[in-house]
């Protein structure tokens, strides 16, 4: 047992709440560790998800019932998203980004804990509410978009392989077309790494043509799982038509404009 | 401004400093944020840090000077790492893990954020003080670890391609062996990558002969770059010998009986 003042508790409670986002605890859990009475620990609560919303990090959630209890849940308010959005154009409109064949260079951007972590922030309070099993993506650039959006949805990711490996044991193997390098890709998932009948929501920092998500799709259903949701970072304007619908993405590359230089990139309003 | 309660201002001074270890903040931050004296801020932070202490999650570090301040440094004590690793090598020992060819399968654990999260913890505690510049590893397993591990040295993060694609822009190439897998493969890391002169930790999930390891030294060569320190989460005690001698390996993994079902696998203690 932990005997703390009772500001030390507040920060002890908000530190364990926001370190696991989504694990839902019982308030037998904290009057246990520190020893003191349920109305107190209420009282803490409150001071705790009352500051929470004055700083606008998410809200503290009830869930009533014999296996209820409280869980801090990480969504950010729809002025906090765009403000991240647009903050993110201007850093990916700088011009030394270009690179040839209209791409632009975000390595920077997407391998960045701070930022990768915003932008699982964003993900992260689009699908709070789809009842998500697993975040899945393909290796290697949506990797940690994915795991920070897994971490705040308290939820496994499942990355898929372009290779398989000895290490990874039997595995299911699906071909599709890459839209952004037009050819033939392999796509291995371990059969140890889903479970049958999950929902999925597959994160991907970049959509072209949108045949990796495509890819995805077929993938699950080979698992008999569904994809319940797609989230990329960038998608591109071009072509308008991708081989999926449904899919939310938080900014549109619109050109790249190799001779003057110039990158248009736009945030979404995905409300 | 942001005027809260003095139990909301310590709640909110641990979490600011939590989310971003190791970055310094200086007192003047707080000041202006909350509205309040510095005595007052020195207070609090003084709060914060014995709670810090009473519940071994690291510790506050003052940095003396002008652009001095105070940083979150989120080192575990060594009781608290051997907890941990003795928990990993139960999980690690289960016989359903044993895949043929005397390898483990470890995806549930090294894809799973929180204990990715604890295992990039452990790093961080033994390369915290080694001055590091950037966490580099090598796709894909160990990507979370390497992750965990540079959000909590504030560091950025570089990952090693196999196979280069048009929006990485002009990249270093260097051939290498894989012990694992004992062929010879390719790294591949964009030029824009690595600032010269930097300081390397290389974090992967697995070593067996140590020729990743190796190959990363090579690279960062290319780079003007030195790797100060290599962590692995399991090298296997078979060869004795490996390509680098300057590595961490927080477990051993000595022996994989597919017959009887038996994995040895034992923590290491690195101090």
């Amino acid at each position: 047992m932990l005997k703390l003042h009772k500001s030390q508790r507040i920060a002890a409670i908000l530190k364990i709440l926001t370190d696991s986002p989504s694990k839902v605890f019982t308030l037998g859990h904290f009057t246990e560790m520190f020893g003191v009475a349920k109305s107190t620990i209420s009282e803490d609560i409150d001071t705790v998800r009352d500051l929470l919303l004055k700083t606008d990090q998410g809200y503290i959630d009830t869930i009533p019932g014999a296996s209820g209890g409280i869980r801090y849940v990480p969504v950010l308010s729809q002025a906090k998203i765009s403000k991240l959005l647009n903050k993110l154009c201007i850093e990916l409109s700088e011009k030394e980004r270009i690179l040839s064949g209209g791409f632009i260079y975000m390595l920077d951007i997407i391998y960045n804990p701070e930022k990768a972590d915003e932008i699982g922030r964003i993900f992260a309070s689009y699908f709070f509410n789809k009842n998500i099993d697993y975040v899945i993506t393909v290796e290697t650039k949506g990797i940690l978009l994915a795991f920070s959006t897994a971490k705040l949805l308290n939820i496994p990711l499942v990355i898929v392989r372009h290779y398989s490996e000895a290490a990874d044991g039997a595995s299911v193997n699906i071909n599709y077309i890459s839209g952004t390098s037009s050819r033939l890709q392999t796509m291995i998932l371990p059969l140890k790494a889903l479970k049958r009948n999950s929902r999925l929501l597959f994160i991907d920092d970049f959509m072209k043509g949108g045949g990796t998500a495509k890819g995805i799709k077929e993938l699950a259903k080979q698992f008999e799982c569904t994809v319940e949701g797609i989230g990329v970072l960038v998608s591109t304007s071009e072509p308008s038509a991708k081989l999926v619908d449904d899919y939310i993405s938080l900014l549109t590359l619109k050109s790249v404009e190799e001779r003057n230089g110039i990158i248009n990139i736009v945030p979404n309003a995905n409300y």
